[in-house]
């Protein structure tokens, strides 16, 4: 994970190819928390963090959303007292590009930042 | 509207009664942009409000999240690129109170100042 996380987001193009299966497969064991979801028909990364209240949330929400920002990557961050649901997809091609598991890792190592 | 968007979110007990249909009839004219949705069971209060990138839905996802804060009573705030879908419920009566509509109207408030 710390690899993939270290790395940046490259430039994608409209109707760029998405990912085949064998290659998400290969990079899901390294975001093992991360569901592979389908919303709108769009194939999408999404995974739940827990927080003890809405102020630690929005602060995680704050601090993915500044990565993202760096990276020109951005995900859909959904903010409640509970916790936040994060999905990255790849708007561009409609789908799951590497970006979107770099940024997932990125996402996870923001986390554990916090937990420690 | 702007009556509404003045009063202060009371406290709420659990199991407190939800609002009945003619209350929600009644105050649903001064927020006259939100749904009244059903999710997992429970009635909710939505509204998709639209901005041209990340950088500006996230800054009224916090703008909400302040006044959330100050009336403590939170919504769930999607934030995306195009824009902000905010989510009132009272999970203490696991449906709509009064707290929800105004909440709904504050936010147009901030809204429309963000719009000035």
């Amino acid at each position: 994970m710390a690899t993939l996380a270290a790395e940046k987001c490259v430039a994608c193009r409209v109707g760029a190819p998405t990912m085949t299966a064998e290659e998400i497969a290969e990079l899901q064991p390294y975001i093992p928390e991360w569901k592979l979801i389908e919303r709108d028909g769009i194939p999408q990364l999404e995974r739940v963090y827990s927080f003890p209240n809405f102020t630690q949330s929005l602060a995680f929400t704050n601090r993915v959303a500044a990565v993202a920002e760096e990276q020109d990557h951005h995900p859909a961050l959904l903010t409640e007292w509970v916790g936040v649901t994060v999905s990255w997809w790849t708007h561009k091609v409609k789908g799951l590009h590497r970006n979107d598991f770099i940024m997932a890792a990125k996402t996870d190592a923001l986390y554990s930042e916090c937990s420690e």
